[in-house]
């Protein structure tokens, strides 16, 4: 075979295409998307699967006691820390077919790519399985990618339950995922890990390639309104002491703080419950959360400030009790110049439209960046719809995020 | 026994406390209100109790095939129709104690006055008890006195079930309530009903007397807001469809628009559920119910046509489908003048502080008056609360609303 030329080494977006397909089919959706909870039987199926094609790809696969799974293709220099890519293989319960399985299968295609061609690296590559990146089966989310960054302690990972009371641990012992590796110590040199946008950006931009620079800084709070229960038709509007009417203004108030701080604020009411939840009762309590995100962790605390300004306020004028708990604050995060540098040279010598952008959900990489140089390549997914059965993605669009996901490896990895 | 001079004769408001109170142990709540839910073994119970104490008060008792109890103590002229005062001995779940049990009993101490003092009347005189005023054990609620005033055809009433399918028909059986006499078919010459406001205005205007003209209109609403569920991290302001945050946008014009019509219009949304309900997601669906009332039927219709106009607007405004489903209108109530007349002029001849005001809730009273001159008397309660085991009234207004009773009554059957 010739010595191929690198630059113009590409990815065959075909079998990416149809390994996704294929893995699609374990947990099937009744609309089209998966259902595969992690350390599920499906998650097993799953990552018996994507073993079996390391295993066929020359990869050398290990597993630490978190399950997460390395597949290593050796470099030319074994000693050098691997440049790791992948994602995670469990899906939402009614789940679509890209979350987290293109990320894992784009290095994967990586791999057989540069196998296809005989180019080697002086880095080995790694294509690496987070374990429950989604969180719906056992909380929280991305649990051993934070084991891995330090972020959570091993213990207390082991002892998350599911509804029915099976621990992580008993079931990564139970599908046969709990590794000899001590979670962590696995060396690492970078991490890449490519994903759909789940947003409207880069589709509404005709942007092919997102390069992630870093994400979101965000802060959970859940709201307590108490005022009266009264009734109905015999309370005049005047005394009223209305929990819902007073969260109904803290709903809208979190919508204008967030436009006022546009365009990269975002502010969402996603729980609302209202009590006695009864037709001709003046509503006494309301209970609700509130989700504030901003790339910039000063605007963030100018949204915590405007938050509790506006509770205090809505109190007073609606004779209503309003507490606030916070419930989470995740700092903004930056991932690392030279690897963001090599996802937006990559796209660029790729020509490919692209645009720097701020991940707004929370991923493995965010984790990991914690520890690692790490960055993100997003592709568009339509009407940037995810955690849904209906998530869907174009063929040429997973293709063009694996080929940067390629050439962002190999230049990180070093050519051999 | 001299002959008293009519205008002179009071109750024993001693006697009427007790007998609320001796009531209210039968299914006592844990936080000192009662739970008696209809056709019950405690409504029976308490049933049993009101029929035993009216046969010690030279009552004859009749009761008809919808469970409503009439006991009669004859007048001078007993081929008049009767004069009808009482209300329900059923409760909600976590009911007061005065709710319904006043009008009963207060209407049962105006015989045992009438019996001291040997005072007669032209008209016979009736203590009446409606089955299922709540309507939180068998929907709707006023069903025995809507079948009475025609409003609900028998055979629909007998098959209203509960939670556990037992119907109403079976329930009147097995505690022994199901009469001889045909609903509707009792004579009634015109119905008295005392009751606590169930609401603050006596209360703030430090007034004894509600004598009320009459029952708000009502209309009431299902509505439903169909948006889009998204990302809360992923989804940028512009182009979010919010399902939540349009309704809260309803919740607060449903206030102003009620507000617009002050003193007398009230609007209320008291159900409210958000779906997919998730902290992280923008609700793509929000629920919620309207209630709007006013006493008359022109106001409540242009109220009614400024939601419609709301509704279309905010759908428009946030790219949303908003759908209104009409659940019931009732249109307001005027009780009859000579009825309204004679509770006037008691409260004035006993010179107690009174006020005319609208009833916002219903009542059995609401029902009848469809059929037969009617009016209601309204006495404070704390802070206007009921529905709530911390429903409370003091022990002066209620004799208080009782004397206006007996001397309405007594002017409407006419002394012998």
């Amino acid at each position: 075979m010739p010595k191929p030329n690198p630059s113009r080494i590409r990815v065959n977006g075909g079998r990416l295409w149809d390994s996704i397909m294929r893995i699609a089919q374990i947990g099937p959706g009744a609309e089209g998307g998966s259902s595969r909870l992690a350390l599920s039987d499906e998650d097993k199926q799953a990552r018996d699967l994507f073993v079996a094609w390391c295993r066929e790809a020359d990869c050398r696969v290990t597993v630490d006691d978190m399950g997460n799974i390395f597949a290593r293709r050796e470099g030319c220099a074994p000693q050098l820390p691997p440049v790791l890519a992948g994602s995670h293989l469990d899906t939402q319960p009614h789940g679509g077919k890209f979350d987290g399985i293109y990320g894992v299968l784009a290095a994967l295609e990586v791999v057989r790519a540069l196998n296809d061609c005989g180019q080697e690296t002086q880095a080995p590559l790694e294509i690496v399985v987070w374990t429950n990146e989604e969180g719906c089966r056992f909380a929280p989310a991305m649990l051993a990618s934070g084991v891995f960054a330090g972020l959570f302690d091993k213990q207390f990972a082991w002892s998350r339950v599911d509804a029915d009371g099976r621990s992580v641990r008993d079931e990564l012992q139970r599908i046969d995922y709990f590794g000899d590796q001590s979670c962590g110590a696995h060396p690492i040199g970078a991490l890449f890990e490519a994903h759909i946008e789940q947003g409207p950006i880069l589709e509404r931009d005709r942007d092919t390639i997102g390069v992630v620079t870093g994400a979101q800084g965000l802060r959970w709070y859940d709201i307590q309104v108490r005022g009266r229960d009264s009734h109905a038709g015999s309370t005049p509007m005047p005394g009223r002491r209305d929990a819902l009417a007073a969260a109904a203004q803290l709903v809208l108030a979190v919508q204008d703080m967030a436009r006022r701080h546009a365009p990269d604020a975002v502010g969402t009411v996603g729980e609302l419950t209202v009590s006695p939840n009864s037709r001709n009762t003046i509503p006494g309590g309301a209970d609700f959360t509130v989700d504030l995100r901003h790339p910039d962790d000063d605007t963030l605390a100018a949204l915590d400030a405007a938050l509790r300004k506006q509770c205090a306020e809505v109190a007073a004028r609606c004779e209503v009790q309003v507490e606030v708990a916070d419930i989470w604050h995740n700092p903004p995060l930056r991932f690392n110049p030279s690897c963001v540098d090599a996802v937006r040279a990559a796209a660029a010598h790729l020509q490919y439209r692209h645009q720097d952008m701020v991940s707004g959900a929370g991923h493995d990489a965010c984790q990991v960046a914690r520890i690692a140089p790490t960055a993100m390549i997003f592709v568009p997914c339509a009407g940037g719809v995810s955690h849904n059965e209906h998530e869907s993605a174009e063929a040429d669009d997973l293709e063009a995020g694996c080929n940067v996901l390629l050439h962002a490896m190999l230049e990180t990895a070093g050519r051999a």
